[in-house]
């Protein structure tokens, strides 16, 4: 049951010899989610090896080439590798049409899977994708060009149930989904057993924000309240927030504050400008204010770990 | 004086973990040419200490995206470092609408640079590129779309002249160009010197081939005939012959006979298929026709050495 972020990339618009630009996979319950797509992002999966058969779900935060740049690359990469399972992409609806040129102009054939364009606002919260297991919400953030974030929430897990209360009651095989999702047992002699005897306590859901690119707000804390994970964009140390804030950036203190005041688990921090030869400057920033925060770097994994819910208990 | 190709990018159409699409650079006389520009380039460009103020000519021997996706982001790269110097880019004529269209997509203010088109065909051999030390002309190649090779000559270098000789006749400084030209000296007194007598022989001009991707086909001997360095495609071992002529590409056996009936220096073979984890069978199959075969591999910096011309001995 995994929950866990992949960084592709920690690089602001222009990449170093050693940050690509920004591209990470949220696995949840093997479902892999590519948010944003810069360049050399299908090198990056191979690298970390996300196989591409997995990502059938690909994010777009807004519409700065370095967010986007990788995706042409990877739709040719599948389309020669003849993948045939659709391809969804929630982004900006000005991405469809230059998307559809692209893709007429470079390949000669048409592709061997469909691509089904979801187009995403920036303005209000949104939900954008749901299955059984996962939701994805649309975060509006506050950048030069319209962007938004993305809360990814696990949906509650059923409660486990105690398989010595299902001999001992005798419960029959069409009660268990019931009880799994919280209702007591009523034998045939009309005696009831509650729910809490019959259940042990699952995992609680885990959550995982993105919010790159961004201005620091305070606007954007109501959305992403205790999640368990926030990547939430450093492109600058504290010394030059003035700048952070003039092109709609956040500094690394800023960052922080963001997930101080979300009451987040733990907060990752990326989007590094070219000019930060070793990050450590802006980690010391952030740590001042949230000391749970760790450096995006290439090939890292953050895992979120299952712990116990306190519905039942 | 240099003369040196670095392989920013060996792999074909879907990159490897460890290989890129194709990217090349040429250094003559500290200009850098870049050769195609796949996926990632400006990263690799990056690792390779090659610096993009240097680049101001790009060469796409073809519009298929993984010689051409990387280009927008090393646009994008150099709008935001605030270049100044125009940028030419020679390619298929198709070029110039959709890059305008990407540009206008992406970028919120106009580039802080030109950028000079330069429309290529492909059907027959042309002079795209001159200065004073290098031309560049096209060499027409069978590929599914029209693609061009590019043929890089350094032009004649001057002759040496010979210090002690000017002291010895009292050579006037306007007479020296002459002399280096190839012209004897003609005394006040009416004796003439011979050139011979007056220069030492300089280096012999340098030459490059790049042919990717192609089909392999005799025709193009002739433009490559006698070149130092030639890097010919071998998407396909040997025993993938006829996939790779079906495709349009070449086999490593190929890459090598075109070498060979060339009377080339040294053979580079590239645009490997992904299949490949080991190359070692392609420049085997290589080697047996052109002995002097290497593989590309990212990094790898290829040196034509200065050798002395005969001309004048």
């Amino acid at each position: 049951m995994s929950f866990s972020l992949t960084i592709l990339g920690s690089s602001s618009a222009v990449p170093t010899s050693r940050r690509y630009p920004a591209a990470h996979v949220l696995n949840v319950h093997e479902r892999y989610f590519l948010i944003d797509c810069g360049e050399g992002a299908q090198i990056q999966m191979k690298r970390n090896n996300i196989r591409f058969g997995k990502i059938n779900n690909i994010f777009i935060s807004h519409l700065h080439g370095d967010h986007v740049f990788g995706l042409f690359g990877l739709i040719s990469t599948f389309g020669l590798l003849e993948r045939t399972a659709d391809l969804h992409i929630y982004a900006n609806p000005k991405l469809e049409k230059i998307l559809d040129n692209i893709l007429k102009f470079f390949f000669e054939q048409p592709l061997s899977f469909k691509i089904i364009f979801h187009p995403i606002g920036s303005k209000k919260q949104e939900l954008i994708y749901e299955d059984e297991k996962v939701t994805v919400e649309t975060i509006p953030l506050k950048h030069r060009i319209p962007t938004c974030g993305f809360l990814f929430r696990e949906k509650a897990p059923l409660l486990n149930i105690r398989k010595d209360m299902i001999e001992y009651h005798n419960i029959p095989v069409k009660e268990i989904y019931n009880i799994k999702c919280g209702k007591d047992f009523n034998k045939p002699d009309g005696t009831s057993i509650p729910n809490k005897k019959l259940t042990l306590p699952p995992y609680k859901p885990r959550s995982m924000a993105y919010c790159c690119d961004t201005r620091y707000s305070e606007g954007i804390v109501k959305y992403i309240k205790n999640v368990d994970l926030l990547y939430h964009e450093a492109t600058y140390a504290n010394n030059m927030a003035k700048e952070a804030r003039e092109k709609y950036h956040s500094s690394a203190g800023e960052a922080a504050t963001a997930a101080k005041k979300a009451n987040a688990g733990k907060l990752i921090i990326g989007h590094f400008s070219p000019r930060y030869k070793s990050i450590l400057p802006l980690v010391e920033d952030a740590r001042k204010i949230f000391p749970n925060t760790f450096a995006a770097q290439e090939g890292e994994v953050h895992k979120v770990k299952q712990t116990k819910d306190k519905r039942n208990q």
